[in-house]
């Protein structure tokens, strides 16, 4: 008997007519003759024809939704509609059965919520099925695009000691008892007795440790799990959530944008080349979704022309002072259904700020620079106006921010006076000064929400349903 | 003036006569001449002439050790020993200086322990170059290999609610103040205000959830931090490391130790063939850190052969039970140089077993299977015999354990009279026993422990030295 082939294999074989073994998961079994049959190698299921006739009926009741088959039989050229080949069966194996009373996952139609609480099942559908291979492909294509510049792939600490921005969002990590924490004489937490000797944390950005190998090894860049214990619940936040964050010695904000632009639309493109049909299921299930909402809801574009679009146009770049005169004059302001109104200079944007540049505006991806330094981490380059320091945000169509970086404060001096201003600890950041000591350099980087990167290309609306297994307040389940 | 070029690029350059920009930092400077410029490319710097009589004396002090400097000049054909070609320069550019009497990386040897210390700079030396290069070239192997494969990479969350294998060596993770720790009315800790309403833990291990992807999408691995509590302070454990686990539907024992051998030999082929200076680099490192040792204590071959010994040899498989057998019969047993001997069958082995079977017995790699099911897992398939189950280890030259792995018990009744026995909670693990009710399948996978590869491939010593910024207990400093 031969090796099992994968579904994505035997749906693009060239030959017919020879022997092959699949294994799989039963999608649907119609008129106890055809299954549909998906091992998760593509969105696409392979028929197999069962001869019936010739079947013990008792089997062909246990070829049930979600129930675990091992087929052999003869690959054929199809006449069915969308198929070019079939199996015809020869034999059929129950390795693993599913009682369709109790199977959470029905051949109907479940909502995300749903899904989001049979999490460990959902990549059963074919919209997460979909929707974690183009996951898989987004991550891969990161790699690679950073391996062929020569980029050092680092493993930043998960565990730190300094929550790094300050944004003082960061989980604790203990081995102490909860129930029994261990105090001083005079009554304060005795970390010294801890797992580390002193209170850590859960990382939020592996940026500092990235520029330390950065000012050795040049081109380096992370890509592993950051964390925030923000009460958020929101369809655009996580509490575990995973960072790709590129370092590069030498490099100006210019080249860093030119990297961030060239990496997202290698990537998008790298998604488009290889999950055709995922991206096309993708798109085909939000223009179902779309329909349900009123007309001027909708969207302009459907899925595969938004990707398109960013890959067929510059990003449009211009500094958050010009950014703030167009919004000033834009008519959304002056009919004053911004929610918050631009004023003035000196305040951050919101998410419908972004939006209608990006949307309206611009109608393309658009990256702002120089911001406020008052709005903006104490790492970025002061610009020579005193007022702004050399940063960029990317912004997406309906995703708004996916990319913030910005050229990094290689001056010793004026970095430490902005520490001071902004009363971050320079003694527990004494290895990131030592940078500044020693061998400084000019440089820049950047951080991409990978999910909102998935989101985008997937088309999802929720965050949480493009992790496998979301985190968020009050959820840890599975 | 043209973009800067790489050094690694520079040295590769057929090209001659070329004006071109180089910039990194000092290694070394000698006869107000020569500079040694590494820019982390690659291990080899490039050589700068310094037109000594001509250039500002002030400039000329100001070329230190770990001065980051950027250079105009022209690639010239090198008459000088161990290098093709060498810079010219017509232009230098002090970017950030580096005060020699304060830089704590000398031109000299440094203890590994000082340089872990100093772990924000040790990037910039040659040994650190090579590891960091090397680790970076397995990590994106291990994904080429699994993607050439149609393996989906899955993200398995890294903060859950149980400790998986049952080990308690699980950090915590909480929001909570912990000078002020909410408690219930019967004062136990009311988790339920906590982040995520529940207890929660840094995970153990990906595998649990890695199952459920494979449950539907076939072939899936993740590549992401894991944790242990483990107090232990030895050259071969971490707090914090990187573990690669895939997972493989419809997989037997023997497909598993197929995938675990394919993979370890690609991934040590590729870090050959695109590291060939580093592993060259740390051979030598190695062979003169051995020369200072007893004669009877050095390694019988060199760095270099050891990895091609594993290419080059079909590892070896046999049961626990033969292995027992054959230690048991063992000259170290016999003469009693175990320090824990082979009295029978059921015990776990110890790290000198491992290593005499691979180093001594068959002198190659050595898959051991169907391990005694009450010192392993409760997930590991049952063999038919009632005492073993379908478990493997992969054990190393130098390293030990390097992969462990099983086949998967897929079989509800069986799995759950294994929890039962165990004490592990069925109901916290609902959501594993799912995907035995539904759709099982056999399947199998493995784990394998990134930095012990790395270590074995770097041949270093400490697994602290093979991880940017090693986590241990009393330690969490970057």
């Amino acid at each position: 008997m031969s090796q099992r082939v994968k579904i994505k294999a035997l749906l693009q074989s060239q030959q017919t007519d020879i022997d092959v073994t699949v294994k799989g998961w039963v999608r649907a079994f119609r008129s106890n003759r055809f299954i549909a049959l998906n091992d998760g190698s593509t969105n696409n299921n392979i028929q197999i024809v069962v001869d019936f006739e010739n079947t013990d009926p008792a089997l062909l009741k246990r070829i049930t939704v979600g129930a675990a088959v091992s087929v052999v039989g003869k690959l054929i050229a199809s006449a069915g509609k969308g198929q070019t080949v079939e199996v015809t069966a020869t034999e059929i194996e129950i390795l693993g059965d599913s009682d369709p009373e109790k199977y959470p996952i029905q051949p109907k139609k479940h909502s995300l919520e749903f899904l989001r609480e049979n999490a460990h099942l959902r990549f059963r559908t074919s919209t997460f099925g979909a929707i974690f291979r183009v996951r898989n492909s987004l991550a891969f294509a990161v790699h690679q695009f950073f391996q062929e510049r020569g980029f050092v792939y680092l493993h930043t600490p998960v565990i730190t000691q300094s929550d790094a921005e300050g944004a003082g969002e960061a989980f604790h990590v203990t081995n102490f008892d909860l129930n029994n924490i261990p105090k001083t004489d005079t009554g304060e937490v005795d970390f010294k007795q801890d797992f580390f000797g002193t209170a850590t944390n859960l990382t939020v950005s592996g940026q500092l440790e990235g520029e330390l190998g950065a000012m050795a090894l040049s081109d380096i860049y992370t890509f592993g799990p950051t964390f925030r214990a923000e009460n958020s619940n929101t369809t655009r936040h996580l509490a575990e959530f995973w960072m790709i964050e590129p370092e590069v010695a030498f490099n100006n904000l210019t080249d860093n944008m030119d990297l961030a632009e060239d990496m997202l639309k290698y990537v998008i493109k790298y998604a488009l080349d290889k999950n055709a049909d995922d991206i096309e299921f993708l798109t085909q299930r939000l223009e179902e979704e779309e329909k349900q909402k009123p007309q001027n809801e909708r969207s302009e574009m459907i899925l595969l022309e938004k990707l398109q679009f960013c890959l067929n146009h510059d990003f449009e770049r211009l500094t958050y002072t010009e950014a703030i005169d167009i919004l000033k004059e834009s008519t959304p302001n002056k009919k004053k259904k911004f929610v918050y109104p631009i004023e003035g200079w000196g305040t951050d944007l919101q998410s419908e700020h972004e939006r209608y540049l990006v949307e309206k505006h611009f109608k393309k991806p658009v990256i702002l620079t120089d911001y406020p330094k008052e709005i903006k981490a104490f790492y970025m380059r002061q610009n020579d106006d005193g007022k702004t320091v050399g940063a960029m945000d990317i912004l997406f169509p309906g995703i708004g921010e996916i990319i913030g970086g910005s050229a990094r404060e290689e001056r010793l001096d004026k970095l430490e006076q902005r520490m001071d201003e902004m009363g971050i600890p320079k003694d527990e950041l004494w290895w990131y000064l030592d940078t500044r000591r020693f061998g400084a350099c000019p440089h820049a980087g950047f951080g991409l929400g990978f999910e909102r990167l998935v989101l985008f290309v997937t088309g999802m609306g929720n965050i949480r349903d493009v992790i496998p297994f979301p985190r968020f307040p009050k959820n840890a389940e599975f």
